[in-house]
């Protein structure tokens, strides 16, 4: 089977890009004025694949839009401007229904928040398909890249990483979470907070920068292989939640920690030197931000060393939409 | 049952809209430098709804970028970069497939004849559905809207009204085309030409422009409404191909031309002054330009007018992605 990657590669990448950053960024570049770049990207929703079908609308709404703010936080863009395009199964727009008065309040309240306003989109009926498109400003020449990640460089994260897998894997049925966990782990994967203000922030100070939405093997693969250089993790240094930790002699606990996916937070990578600034970022903006490994020269990709120095053998890297893996 | 314009205006149209021109017309206008607006717009197409499961997907993508095409061709924009979200069904991506070479063929053909780059996009595995964001530029203050509309002015409409529809219908059994008339109809449902040169030509000749996607009367009540006008069109003067010209005696030839949709042509209004410059550009761009009525003062609405004068009484006024009109 195709994967996402394969397909994006082998029928939609050309090779005479003529924007400034096109397909296979986290949001593409286009110069626009002098000294200004728009900053564009897309993601979907799919009912009965990211998210459930009762799921909770006002939710589901603020959720749309944070995973596309995300990839604006992961470009070190303002977002501006969103455009909806909503196909509706015909249940949801019966005159009874509340699902879109409670799917926009959602949306809104979020979008409010960092002053993006909603300037079009489109609506057709079918099965629930929730698409966004979303469109930021940067200083031309500043957006943070996959691909400027240079050796030696300290790899970090913000928040904590693997909550909203759990929050998953819990609903599923595959690991039970006490009723006082459930709170912080099902907040992470419905209702994630995208990182804007530290993606702006992080200009000049990181190299290299992606936002984790298939899981950290996976994203932080990506940063590898774009700057053509490899990796190395510590898996007791990356930062989760208590609940998670404790759970880390799992395999699965492992898997939702690496590769589970729908964390929505920032990998970056950055000079030692700017170590002190990033921790007082941190303080800042009251995030936390964590140095879990540093990047190497050579293209061997990532390595994940356990607490006892073990390299560890990953199976599942990351979330590829077309994987056998259902939720 | 909520409309899609109830659904649009109820739930996500706001008062306070910062953007030049934000939602409810074929595209929002961006102001990105002096001089210069971006035209921004998105459309979906969605398995069973737009198209057949069996559909060609060479010809969807053509017309899945030609139906956006047409947004900024009723804008007068230039389409400059476009993002895909495609949400596809695992069947279509398996390595022996050859649907998405296909697809990606005729959305890559339409898309080098008009210098539009694929900038980005998003891959999701769920029901199959299509839906392209399309960006543009037009020079500041210089779109064609809705609302310009002023009384007196010609309505026109370029190319035939009432084929792709005609096509459909006999796809469905409702309407027996013979062979030699079907190729015509075919293609104006599969693969409609977006009138971009028309729509950049027409700025500084027309006072308002739309396209004409949920059928004559629909979109030009859009005009209408926009510009709180009223006008009056005459059946015989509306362009179709002779195989729908004959059957007009028919309730559903008639349907076909004013409430088919899925025309892609341009409807759009002008001063009498212009009329000899129109008909030049016609010629010019080989375009069938032709004029169908009026725009007159108050704010009854559109009127349509028999070959007798005597004025229809309209059931079905345009294509609403929530009526109970299926295909």
């Amino acid at each position: 089977m195709n994967s996402e990657f394969d397909i994006i590669h082998r029928y939609f990448k050309r090779i005479d890009s003529r924007a400034i950053l096109g397909i296979g960024d986290d949001a593409a570049l286009i110069n626009i004025a002098p000294g200004a770049e728009l900053a564009i990207s897309t993601d979907t929703l799919v009912c009965g694949r990211h998210f459930f079908a009762d799921a909770d609308p006002n939710k589901l709404g603020h959720k749309s839009l944070a995973v596309n703010l995300s990839d604006m936080a992961a470009m070190g863009a303002e977002p501006r401007w969103a455009l909806l395009a909503l196909t509706l199964p015909e249940a949801l727009v019966q005159p009874q229904q509340t699902w879109l008065q409670q799917f926009s309040a959602g949306f809104f309240a979020l979008a409010d928040r960092h002053c993006i306003e909603l300037i079009g989109g489109d609506t057709t009926a079918g099965p629930l398909n929730i698409n966004i498109q979303i469109i930021g400003t940067v200083d031309a020449g500043q957006a943070l890249r996959r691909s400027g990640a240079r050796p030696d460089d300290d790899i970090w994260v913000s928040g904590v990483l693997g909550s909203a897998a759990l929050a998953l894997q819990h609903e599923l049925g595959n690991i039970a979470l006490a009723d006082a966990e459930i709170d912080n782990c099902m907040s992470a994967l419905l209702t994630p907070v995208p990182r804007i203000d530290l993606g702006r922030r992080l200009i000049g100070l990181a190299h290299s920068a992606i936002d984790i939405s298939d899981g950290l093997v996976a994203d932080l693969g990506h940063i590898l292989e774009s700057s053509h250089v490899s990796g190395v993790i510590h898996l007791a240094d990356i930062p989760c939640l208590p609940q998670l930790k404790i759970r880390l002699t799992q395999p699965l606990a492992v898997h939702c920690l690496l590769a589970g996916g729908d964390d929505y937070e920032l990998c970056f990578t950055a000079p030692r030197v700017h170590r002190e600034q990033i921790n007082k970022l941190a303080i800042e903006l009251k995030i936390p931000l964590t140095r879990i490994g540093k990047i190497l020269i050579g293209e061997e990709g990532l390595i994940v060393k356990d607490a006892h120095d073990v390299v560890l053998t990953l199976e599942h890297t990351g979330y590829d939409h077309f994987s056998a893996r259902s939720r």
